[in-house]
C-alpha cells in the first residue's frame, strides 16, 4: 500500500512529518510518498535510518500558508504539496492522502482534484472522539467543513458516519444520534427539528437526540451535527481537558504533599490524559470525496503523523469509500424523496 | 431583601429547596418566601431550626412537571408555584424570583408575567463559567433560551452580558467575544458572520471571535452565542469533566498505588473539582425580562439552592435590571440603525 503525505503541512513540518513517515513506514510496512520541497525533505530524511523502507520524494515547490484563503490558494497553486498529492490520488498513483496542514486547504484541494462521490451533497470531516471505557469511541461528523448545513447534508453525514464506524470499528449496527440542546421532544434548533424526520427514515440505527454531555458518556457510536456546533463541541472538549489538568497542577503547587501523590498517581493520570490525546486518534477523515483523505491536527508531532498515516491505511484496507458508494446506491430512491431543496439560505462551504 | 423561591421545582424538591432556603436566610439575612403546596413546605420546614429567620409560605397548588410543554403549562396553570412567584415579583411583593425547576417553564412564566424590558427582543439565559485561575469566570450567554437567533439578538446578549459582568464582577471593561469555529478572519456560520459587524460597533469592549477551547482558558469575560451552540458548549463541558474524572478513577482501579496517591492529592483534586462544580455558580440569570430571575440546575442540592438565592440577592443589590434599562437607553439610536429585520427564518423561541 502507498500513502502520500503532505510533508510541508502542519506546525512542526518538515521534522514531524518526515519523522512520522519514517515511523509509519517501519511499523506498518507501507510506502509513504513524501510530497513537498525535495531538498528540505531530503535533508530531513538523512537524519533517520531508512534501511529497507520505501520513502520516495515527490517534488512540489509551493506551500499553502496558514493565513491564506484556502480555496483560492488551492486553485492558484496547482504545484502546492496538497494539490500534487491530491492529483496523485486522482490518477491512482497512491492509495490515500494525508496532511496535518490547513484543514480548509485540504478540503478545497480535495473538492477541486478528487471531487465529491456522486450523490453526496457536501463532504464532511469526522473524527473518533474518546468515550468512557477502554478503546471506546464515538464518531462525530461534521467537525468543521460545513459551518451552515441543510437537513439533507446531516442526513448524508449520518449515512457516511454509520458506514465509517461499521467498517472501521466493526460495529454492525452503530447507534446514530444527532447533537442537540436537550433530549426532550421538541428541543432543537430549526435545523435539528427539520433533520429529525429524515433521520428517522434513514437506513441506519437512529437513536434520537443526544446532548453534549451524552457523547463522552458513550451513548452513541455516531453523532451528526453541523460543522459549527461540531467544532464548538470538539474545541470545548479540548479546552475543558486543559482547564482540568491545569487546575490539578495549580492545586499541586498549593499542597506540597499532593506532589508525592501525583507521582504515585502518574500511571492513572497518564491513562486519563492519553484517553483525550488527539495524537492517538490518527486524524480526521474527510468523507464524501472520491478518495481516502485524512487530515490531522495542525499541532501534530511525529507520533500523531504516524497514527494519521495508519488511520489512512486502515480506511483504504476497509474500503470505506467503496462502502459509501454502495451505501448511496441502495438508497437512491429514498434520497430522491427526501432530497428536496428546502429554503435554508446558508449553505456556503466555510472555505469558499 | 425578599427573595421568592419556587419550593416545588427541581429534582430534589422540596427537601433541597426548603433546606437551601433556610441556609440562605441564615447566612445572608434574607427573607426567603417559599411558594408551593403549603402542607408539603410546612412539613419540610419543621425539620429545620428556623429561630429568627423569615421564611413565609406562599400557597400555590399546581406544579409544572418536567415533561410538560412549558409555555402551554405556564399559561394554563396560573396557580403553579412558578406563576405565583412571578406574579409576586410583578406586583413588587418580592425583589427576585429563584427556581431550580424547568428552565423552559421559568422562561415562559417570566415572559408571560414579567414581560421583556422595553427594547429587548429576546431574553437570554447566561451563566458564569469557570476559567483558569482562582475566582475567574466567563459569562456565557445564551445557554439555551433561544435555539435560533438573529444577529440583533446576539448584539443585545453582548450588551446585557457586558453590563451583567460590569455590575456583578466589578470588571470595568469586560472583554466581549463571540463563540465561533475558528479565530481566522472569515470563519463562522452565517449568523456569526452577520453578527460580527454589529458587535464591532457596540458600546462594549469587543475582542472578536473565540473558539470553544479559548473560553476555559479565560480569553474573554463575556461570550455571546446562540442558545443552541451555548447549550452544546455548557453540556459538553459537563460531559468532558465527568469523562476525565471517571477515567482517573478507572486508572486508580488498575494501579493500586495510585489510590494512595489520590489520598495525598485529595485537596488538589478537590480544588479542581470545585472549580467545575455548578453548585458554586449560583444558577443562571435570565436577562432581558423586567425583573430579577435566577434559574438553577435541575439537579441542585441544598447548597446549590442557597447559592442561587445568594446570586439573586446580588443581582438585586447591584441593580442589574436597572443598569440594562439605562444601557439600552444610551444606545437607542444605534439600535435603530442596526436593528433591521434581516431574513433569518428561524426566530422561534425554543419554548413556544
Amino acid at each position: 500500500m502507498r500513502i502520500v503525505l503532505d510533508a510541508m503541512g502542519g506546525d512542526h513540518a518538515p521534522q514531524a512529518t518526515v519523522h512520522g513517515a519514517v515511523w509509519a513506514a517501519r511499523d506498518f510496512g507501507l510506502e509513504v510518498q513524501l510530497v513537498g520541497q525535495p531538498d528540505v525533505i531530503a535533508r530531513e530524511l538523512d537524519r533517520h535510518d531508512r534501511r529497507g523502507l520505501s520513502l520516495p520524494i515527490i517534488p512540489a515547490e509551493q506551500v499553502i500558508r496558514m493565513d491564506e484563503r484556502p480555496a483560492a490558494a488551492a486553485r492558484a497553486r496547482a504545484n502546492s504539496s496538497m494539490a500534487v498529492g491530491m492529483q496523485m490520488l486522482r490518477r491512482g498513483e497512491t492509495d490515500a492522502f494525508v496532511t496535518v496542514g490547513h484543514t480548509g486547504g485540504g478540503l478545497a484541494a480535495a473538492l477541486l482534484y478528487l471531487g465529491r462521490i456522486p450523490g453526496i451533497k457536501r463532504p464532511a470531516v469526522g473524527t473518533l472522539y474518546p468515550t468512557l471505557g477502554a478503546n471506546r469511541y464515538c464518531y462525530v461528523i461534521d467537525i468543521g467543513a460545513n459551518a451552515d448545513c441543510r437537513p439533507e447534508y446531516l442526513y448524508q453525514f449520518a449515512l457516511m458516519g454509520s458506514i465509517y464506524v461499521q467498517r472501521m470499528m466493526g460495529i454492525e449496527q452503530p447507534r446514530v444520534g444527532i447533537l442537540t440542546n436537550g433530549e426532550e421532544e421538541g428541543k432543537g434548533n430549526r435545523l435539528v427539528l427539520d433533520t429529525l424526520p429524515l433521520l428517522k427514515r434513514g437506513p441506519f440505527h437512529f437513536i434520537g437526540s443526544v446532548e453534549g454531555k451524552d457523547v463522552p458518556a458513550g451513548i452513541a457510536d455516531v453523532v451528526v451535527t453541523d460543522g459549527f456546533s461540531g467544532n464548538v463541541f470538539i474545541k470545548t472538549s479540548e479546552g475543558v481537558a486543559r482547564l482540568l489538568i491545569d487546575s490539578i497542577k495549580e492545586g499541586m503547587r498549593r499542597y506540597p504533599l499532593a506532589r508525592l501523590g501525583a507521582l504515585l498517581m502518574k500511571p492513572a493520570l497518564e491513562a486519563a490524559a492519553r484517553k483525550l490525546d488527539y495524537r492517538e486518534f490518527g486524524g480526521a477523515a474527510l468523507l464524501g470525496v472520491d478518495g481516502v483523505v485524512v487530515i490531522g491536527h495542525g499541532r501534530s508531532d511525529a507520533y500523531a503523523v504516524r497514527n494519521a498515516i495508519r488511520r489512512a491505511a486502515q480506511t483504504v484496507e476497509y474500503d470505506v469509500v467503496g462502502a459509501i458508494k454502495r451505501g448511496l446506491g441502495t438508497i437512491q430512491h429514498e434520497q430522491r424523496t427526501v432530497g428536496h431543496e428546502s429554503n435554508y439560505q446558508s449553505e456556503a462551504i466555510a472555505t469558499t
